[in-house]
């Protein structure tokens, strides 16, 4: 009976119900918190004279020489031990004897395994925001060099309108900003300290939940003991936000899947970024593209894990929420790794303006403009004014033709009020620089968007 | 062909694609966004040139008569119309004629959708916050009573320590507190205006965007047009938020229909927020709290369902995204009703103190104490103490007594390090009271928690 | 207090729970099962002695009467009925008098649910199924004309191999094959009759449970009444397997879209099955295409939302699973009019073949047939064979030309061991007819799919 | 440049790029299903004449050896070769040289890997139906012993009516015979081999697939190339299966930790199925359950995942469905472990009676009985004797005891239709045995369904 809660049980544990119930094969990863919780800990019970300065001194060694064991690989994990709190608690009663014993005072598991995995979270939030704008500052690069690179822009992916390169992917730069500030939001809204906490009710120590928590980087300690134990919204938050970023990336992923087929040629993916098939030696495929979009799947499937797990689960403490972790932690993994890969895949691509441009001037795209211009300079109402040029549209299409491609005179023969000037808002280029409207694909409007993430960006990084 | 797209088209469309296709029957809801948002585009175009003084009045004053009709019930929605947005227009159409075709100028349905379902998203925010407020003030009504009231404390629904009730009600506050900060936070970040998007590339008339921004309530127009019509964060950062507040919810109503058992009788709900059985004349039946938990099943649903939708989509619009609305409609009425409903509930509920104590003295949940006791007057480590009691706690048990009826001789003859003294720690007031720690269960470490909540209370009601 | 289970309660119901707790709203699409399983359960009161003659035709011909109120619109559904099941019976009781009021012996609402919401999704099931087949049929239809065309066949949305389009689209039928099988396994598994079950105990009444369940189509009653009332699997199996045919359709719909596309023009989608932009005049958009596509979010969100619900329940009836039913009407009805427009859309589509050729000459995709016949005829092994053909293909990426398009005196250059006849199979109709293996895309093969699948039809729609 | 399709690359993969694409460390999982579908994919490559006698003896005793090698641990994974088929293939060339090349022949990685993943599927498949089974034996073993044994059966968590604990037990036994039934079902309908499917389009090598299909143990080989290497039904449908097996345990999870509660103490779980809490000795927590029920969050969101990531691929294989395997791995292990923790708790598990019974008499669950009896022997209808018996159970309530200990005097004044006789069917015993029809929770009724059980039990086991 060796178990640190094993004084009323009678018989031991089966070795099923070990490995059933141990978590220690996936904590582990906690183990860097966990010894920075315990060595404040235990500074804080020393302030408060329940420890001797040599008993924290001790013990505050004594967990060095415990990290320092797990980093240089000499450590090992037991199944025995159940999880990381306990295997680091036994090996510090290896190493300083029965002083170590005395850490554990005013504090419980419920509280302690609550400190690590929030700052687990904590930390794995800022190291995703520090990537995401690593992401951006990559994709401002390239946005920069193409304000004037015409591409067919798309909805319903159907030729729409001439829109610049950079301004379509300035659209990510928003979106990845916007989840730069979503956890910059989950982050400040869960930054207090649950340690302290206890087993849920708190504790009749006179202890210094300030000192822990300021010494912790925390905001303050939380206000409630029995939401500190039984609190994982940190967690939730963290797996929602990640799914964001995952659904920004997938919709990324699928553009630069159909940009590097046959068909659309926008980009070429670089050698180092693409694989190939064991059966087929022609093919080059966008691999890495389609992992990102794939692994959307997984990500999503956290977020449902623990929303399921914590769904009518009575307060404080309840075992299911040990199921917390290995969803946090596959996500956060992927995403870094996602993250990663997709801004080294993007400092390879090949952007093909020529490609863009020829499929621009397919579909009629700059449709809108001569519409637009029957309004304002015909008068012509807009409804009306779309009207006319669906008429010429199809005439085009009649003819198979581009509506650019077509000349004047057969123009004006749809509709007699066109002026000859029509002919100029057919173009691309003008077409494109004319959406100067603030937000606008124009080359004015598309250089605001830069300059703004870029001061946005410098504002971030300097923190 | 009276289809406001159908210029180039030579086939009616059919009746199956016309039920299949048409958003009205749902999208109706958006009518007041929709007209509010006209006006405001209506005022923008006459300042900039495009309508003259009389066109504008004639516009905003035609959207009166449409938006009276609607509320009056007299507005005849038609499957034909496709959408709220075509419905409307037509019947401006019909009662103001030629100059209403004027409205839609350097603006498309893509970002006038876009409008009316964030500037909906935002109010229903709005909306949501405040009943959270309510249930909050709700629940702290019922903590200042109770911060006497001794319960047994649980993890792992087994009985832990001795805490008021107070206490434990408070945790909800907390999580709920962290629900309208999450709200606050979504409604910051995502309040920019994609109205000016237009199709998604801007437009060439020189439309003011800050201007109808800022008439409609938002911080500032969207800095992507692009971003502007595919960005649907907004909803999805709601849906998610309501997911959370479901999620608490569901641990609510778990222990409401818990504590309303015969097995527990902690407390009462009252005859109105009860139903009764078809066949069992004896039943008295939770079913309020019930569905309060079941209908988490439904908001995690409508959550799952806008992210996997969203995943993989190219840019810009797609009309898959026309699926965004009836999952944020449904889970927004949904939880609106949902806390109405808690609300009354928790006006009305009996809390039986009585049964509450009888129970307490049951699963010597005073053990810690005795634990912590022989720890800080006895000197003996934690992990030791806990085994001693651990031996105590298995004595009782073979005594069929709680430990809290042992009378001192016996408890000695376990262990001969414990003193006389050790009796009083056993009592449950005692050892509530004794958890004085920042966030404890102590009466005055609740105290705080309640002015602390009431104080934060007070200044979001301000707003 | 006229509500039936109102015996023991003192006030009366608030505003507010009624709207929460009613389910008529949506529960009253199951009028018809519940008026067919209603005339079943007075015919077997009658049987056993519990209704004479004369209550039981009361009875029957009071349903019928009602029946007819429904289908004719003539039934007011009221709220305050709570449910559909109350609703019939009340107005039972109008038209025959107290007679009525036996109809509910030896039943309870649990049981009645249970009934008559398990033989909705057994009708809707084999509804679905039917329009499958129908699919099926159509697709098959298509395949029969294009055995011998000719398209870029891919993997990772790269050319790969020329296949016929017949094949590509016979991969659709054999999934759609594996939903129809598992409806019918679903079916089976779940035809059992929960009627007699009651509240959940079963009932001291006589009751003949095989007559009950015989009349009504089931195989037999379900053996345990506990089970018979908390079960929801028949529910849950059908939203699972109409995730499975949305799944199969949002792949397919993924490839009408793209092949839609102007970079793809594989086909022309009906003008009646395509919509335009109130913007852009030159739009012709896929949006039903789009819109099956987008609709797989909110089936998969149906599914979960039930998983969800019933995740931890106790048994056996609890109100969290009135939850159980808008999901799945939902998803039905979304399927069946899904499948309806997708059929009618096919029915409607144009192939270009022509547009299919001219795109498999790009992309050397038949290098696999070069590295196979090196194998074959000059005897080197596939992994280097593999490697040679990579260079050539290199070789033919440098010349800027296909691989089809070298002349064979260049390939010789590349290694020397490559025989003249190597030219021959590089030829796409060559290539594609030699992939003579069972289940391969040769013009043989793919007849052999079609002929089984045919036979396969047949069978399951003589039934 | 040392990958197999390295042929036409120039430069290296990055680093990253492997650890993101490469899947051995999840797929070696599936060596034995790889060496197996190698070695009949070998005989088959001898029997038509691609391979010479001792080529494929070779190819055979170096795959009996590469096997060896990972079953003794002395095999090196290493994150270079990418996947498990690669590693093995690799291997295997070392051992025997240039013939291993030979070995993949008309096969590609695609259906290579569909065919290892979908043995492995039916594998699992196969051991989950053989615990099911094992747990349902458990389960009729306590059934067997507890026909007599009353317990209050509830609905809403309300006492309800009076049944056997057996009944109660057994409801569970059907859901999970349905599971092992549904595992059936999916077995048959996905058991078709997907080897020779080659890339997608088959191949032209004269292969025998109805040779390897047989070999390997499948109905036939699968119909058409492409959906062979692009179909993941068979993981869904195991996943979706898992899923219903989870929900049913999480709902038998609850019950487990509700009874084993001090409000219920229904059960006592053993010692070695329950653990501690390293801070309160008092406590002896039903960990165990609560896991069960925790892990059906990761099962819901492995089948969320894999549905997410299929959503919308177009076909033939795409790298997202690399993405399939570590879903599933994860579900089957987790659900195995689960199945044999369960079966292990509920042997040891302790069935209070007493507890039970003493439960029992609270809540009037016998009302319903006497509202039966006023039917069935005083000739009231049913909604009558129903507000009758209401009225009784109010007045029961007033005297603040159980209906069952109202003296029939008492009974008669509220009615005085009621007959003496009535007291008898209060009796709990009486009502119990009462419920005689067809699944009810008389001794009768459920010795009837041990036995049907029993026999069906007998027959899946046979098998």
């Amino acid at each position: 009976m060796n178990k640190p809660w094993g004084g009323r049980f009678k018989d031991d544990s089966s070795k099923l119900l070990e490995e059933f119930n141990a978590s220690i094969s996936f904590d582990k990863q906690l183990y860097k918190e966990d010894i920075f919780g315990s060595k404040v800990h235990a500074e804080m019970l020393y302030n408060i004279g329940i420890l001797t300065y040599e008993e924290k001194n001790n013990i505050i060694s004594g967990l060095n020489k415990v990290y320092q064991e797990i980093e240089d690989g000499d450590f090992v994990f037991k199944i025995q031990d159940e999880d990381i709190h306990m295997a680091i608690e036994k090996r510090l009663i290896q190493l300083i004897g029965e002083s170590a014993k005395k850490l554990h005072t005013a504090r419980s598991r419920n509280d302690q395994v609550a400190l690590d995995f929030k700052m687990y979270c904590l930390n794995q939030n800022k190291e995703i925001r520090l990537l995401l704008l690593n992401l951006i500052e990559t994709l401002l690069d390239i946005s920069k060099n193409h304000t004037k690179t015409i591409m067919p822009g798309m909805t319903h992916l159907q030729h729409a309108q001439p829109i610049s390169f950079a301004f379509h992917i300035l659209a990510y730069c928003f979106m990845y900003m916007r989840d730069v500030e979503r956890l910059i939001d989950d982050y400040n809204r869960n930054n207090y300290s649950p340690l302290g906490s206890s087993a849920f009710a708190g504790t009749p120590y006179d202890i210094d939940r300030n000192f822990t928590s300021s010494k912790l980087g925390f905001n303050s300690p939380c206000y409630n003991a029995c939401d500190g134990v039984s609190d994982r919204d940190f967690a939730l938050d963290l797996l929602y936000s990640i799914s964001m970023i995952a659904m920004h990336t997938s919709r990324f992923a699928e553009e630069l899947v159909l940009w590097s087929s046959y068909e659309f040629k926008f980009i070429t993916i670089s050698d180092s970024f693409s694989t190939g098939s064991s059966i087929m030696p022609n093919k080059k495929n966008p691999d890495v593209a389609e992992l990102l979009r794939g692994k959307t799947g997984r990500i999503y499937g956290n977020l449902v894990s623990l929303l399921t797990t914590l769904k009518a689960l009575p307060l404080a403490y309840n075992k299911d929420m040990q199921e917390d972790k290995e969803a946090l932690f596959d996500s956060c993994s992927n995403i870094i790794l996602s993250l990663k890969v997709l801004i080294g895949m993007l400092k390879e691509v090949t952007i093909n303006k020529d490609e863009m441009f020829k499929k621009a001037q397919i579909g009629h795209i700059t449709a809108t403009d001569l519409a637009d211009f029957l309004v304002q300079k015909v008068g012509i109402s807009f409804r009306e004014s779309h009207h006319i040029v669906g008429k010429i549209v199809a005439y085009a299409e009649s003819k198979n033709c581009d509506i650019s491609a077509l000349n004047i005179d057969e123009i004006i023969k749809q509709d007699s009020r066109i002026t000859r000037e029509a002919k100029e808002v057919l173009d691309l280029n003008y077409s494109m620089n004319s959406r100067k409207s603030f937000g606008g694909t124009s080359e004015e409007s598309v250089k605001y968007q830069i300059e703004f993430l870029s001061k946005w960006l410098n504002e971030k990084q300097a923190r």
